[in-house]
């Protein structure tokens, strides 16, 4: 029954196979629906936000309502790393929010019900998202606007077969403790059309992840964790996307049995501490906090800006929050290799001050909030990552951050085959995965972060 | 590879099968250890404490070195269970400690190298605990004692071969966020004998948990655990111990797939908030801290007491240390029902304040910090737990929490085996599980309390 599921998914993710729209006239729509909105952003001041202010009592900056979410200070404490202490600021939401997705059956493929949706940080205004994109805060309605499309879906479980259904981490270095509900629902009735919304197969968001910027981040994490079974292509395939195919439902050849990467991970979480304390956001040493922004003084990291955003669609929305702009862009790649002919990702164990359980599994290189200019020769892997052959990269694109916390936020996402002679032996807080390894972490809690399950959403299949 | 150890867990699962030392000499053994030790432990005053105070400026009672552990007051509210919100005393040790089996093969049979090991808070003086039971202070000698018996064993990992190796999570309502390293390793070398140790299968130290209070709680967990791999019985077994091995390695025929389970788990988590905040001990409202004590006011949950602890051995030790003692004895209890010809455990998903992750899978019935007499007519399963036939009883003993923590704390553990007319429909905070299901989820994170692992760990096989 479960094996039929993965079955479903792994015809669902075979490019644009039995799909009920082209990814031609997809595209075409998108870009139809970026010309239809204006998206006006404009810094203001903190004194100027209605809702929004500095508390005194608590140090914080946060909404009137006491819900969204605040913009806390922390002093963080740990052994791992070179900087055993700093503080810093962070978002607190420490809501789980719901990333759904409707599927549906058509032409005997699944298909996911995907939003066209507007964020004010986002640098193209739309995006492919979710189904369903909503915080507590929405679901509950406490912003008294219209409860969010679809949202009856997921709330009245009778109507629906689950598929998947994951509390999956946020970014650890900007969120505290931030997780979210990832789940997919199988819908057997009609869903009427909506102008805003359209069915794709998986290969379908596959292939659009393809693009810079298509694909939001949320609806990359929602389908990160989907599992494709165990009735693999074998060993030694030929094309990428064969070895990804093979890697994903490979169940015996792998470098380490699923109990020793435990044991491995274990051993990792018992070495490292991670202590973080409430701070007031004014008390933080190397920020600055002004009526403008609240800086880095170094200009590292990242500024929190306070903005105004005017949505012109069919109606106009006015709303004011703040939001996160990074410094610089940053990077995240998986080395991949054929051991045993099989291909494994190279995960990395990090720690990140807003992570739920010390540590979790990063991609191979990870620099997303410093300059990685400046850590080539310190960072493991980044050089070899920069310096990749042409024919070894198998995927590299720019793609966003959520658009509802980031301001023009845009990684570098990289996938690298490694050559033959590249080794087999690693720092201690590294290990060699197989993709199926990776996806039975990934049902389990806080296992995967988000930025190695949003390279490992773009890996497509034969 | 991973099959043939756990086919080498159920061998050695098996009874008396093999074993170097009769369980019955192991009993004398353990009585002869018993009259070999004095322990005093009598009450003294927080003023008396040489290395304990109240510290004004964390309102905590900690040690001067800040090491071993510190009694914190936190504010709890939740949305979960009948109180929204109440402040109450925890024990607070942010780090993670080992409790360790070292294992070597006699006569073919895997046998765990086992302590007589002597706790102040114990109801008798000597239990059988792990080979190796050390806190972080422990192994990192704040202490300034000696080094913890076969550290270097687990320290030096080139010395052992790895079988189990999971972060579990301590009591939710006692700990703040407790989690200890279970890990069970092998070694070829030839251990000398030592006075305190003794080599036991698997199967005489659940033969031991028949006995009340032999087995502490320590040694429960690390075996709790052990997977033992795919290969059953079949459907229908005849005797209880046969239904259990089917249960244990069934990995078809359940209530539920494992990934439907996950669905409910975070649905369940979703549903509920739980968050902690710090505040003074001396704030609590309903708790008075005294130079005598720290005790509820109504005297119910647990009292914190200062004690003086002698030990007199071969050598005599001293020291002082705040104790928990519980106000009344507890119960615990699993009520098992053949499923499709497979028995399935009937699983809680419960909130306790201390839980790391919100909720963890709990007994069906788990009654410690409150007056179950009083909770009959409300608490689902108590009174099918207390009325049950003798010829459903599968067991009842006495078993202790640790005694280094916690004072003459034994609660009532029962595993009730339902007869055919139990419902299979319960409240929607409880599901049914093979015992293959659970120990899946053992290998992750703080999914099973230290409550479900005690029962699980009684369970015995053919």
């Amino acid at each position: 029954m479960s094996s039929s599921k993965e079955q479903r998914f792994l015809k669902s993710a075979m490019d644009e196979y039995g799909a009920k729209t082209s990814t031609e006239q997809v595209v075409q729509w998108l870009a139809w629906r970026n010309r239809e909105v204006v998206v006006r952003v404009s810094p203001t001041r903190l004194s100027q936000m209605k809702d929004w202010a500095l508390e005194e009592s608590s140090g914080r900056i946060r909404h009137s309502s006491g819900k969204f979410f605040s913009i806390d200070g922390i002093r963080v404490d740990t052994n791992w790393g070179t900087r055993p202490a700093w503080a810093q600021p962070i978002i607190n939401q420490p809501e789980i929010g719901f990333l759904g997705c409707i599927t549906h059956e058509f032409n005997g493929v699944l298909h996911f019900l995907i939003q066209a949706k507007v964020e004010p940080g986002n640098v193209n205004c739309v995006q492919l998202s979710p189904t369903l994109q909503a915080t507590k805060s929405n679901y509950t309605r406490v912003h008294h606007g219209k409860s969010p499309k679809f949202l009856e879906w997921f709330t009245d479980r009778s109507r629906s077969r689950v598929l998947l259904d994951q509390l999956q981490s946020e970014q650890g270095a900007r969120f505290l403790h931030k997780r979210n509900r990832n789940i997919i629902i199988e819908v057997d009735a009609e869903i009427p059309d909506d102008l805003d919304f359209v069915w794709l197969t998986l290969g379908q968001i596959k292939r659009l992840m393809t693009f810079d910027n298509a694909v939001n981040m949320d609806l990359r994490t929602v389908v990160s964790g989907i599992p494709f079974g165990q009735e693999g292509l074998g060993r030694n395939p030929a094309s990428f996307a064969e070895a990804m195919h093979a890697s994903a439902t490979e169940t015996q050849n792998h470098f380490l049995p699923i109990d020793d990467i435990i044991s491995w991970f274990t051993d990792q979480k018992t070495k490292f501490d991670l202590q973080i304390t409430p701070c007031d956001l004014w008390a933080i040493e190397d920020w600055e906090l002004s009526d403008e922004c609240l800086r880095h003084k170094g200009d590292q990291f990242f500024r929190v800006i306070w903005v105004d955003v005017e949505i012109s669609n069919r109606e106009v929305t006015f709303w004011q929050q703040p939001l996160v702009e990074p410094v610089r862009e940053g990077i995240i790649a998986f080395v991949v290799k054929r051991i045993q002919g099989v291909p494994h990702f190279l995960v990395q164990a990090k720690l990140e001050c807003g992570n739920f359980d010390i540590l979790e599994f990063a991609p191979t290189v990870q620099c997303i909030t410093g300059s990685y200019a400046n850590s080539l020769k310190v960072l493991p892997y980044l050089e070899y990552v920069l310096t990749a052959q042409a024919d070894q990269i198998r995927y590299d694109t720019r793609q966003s951050e959520e658009g509802g916390r980031f301001y023009h936020e845009q990684n570098r996402n990289l996938v690298i085959e490694a050559d033959e002679d590249f080794p087999v032996a690693c720092p201690e807080n590294y290990q060699w995965m197989t993709l199926n390894q990776l996806l039975m972490f990934a049902r389990f809690n806080n296992y995967l972060n988000i930025q190695a399950r949003s390279l490992l959403s773009t890996l497509r299949f034969v």
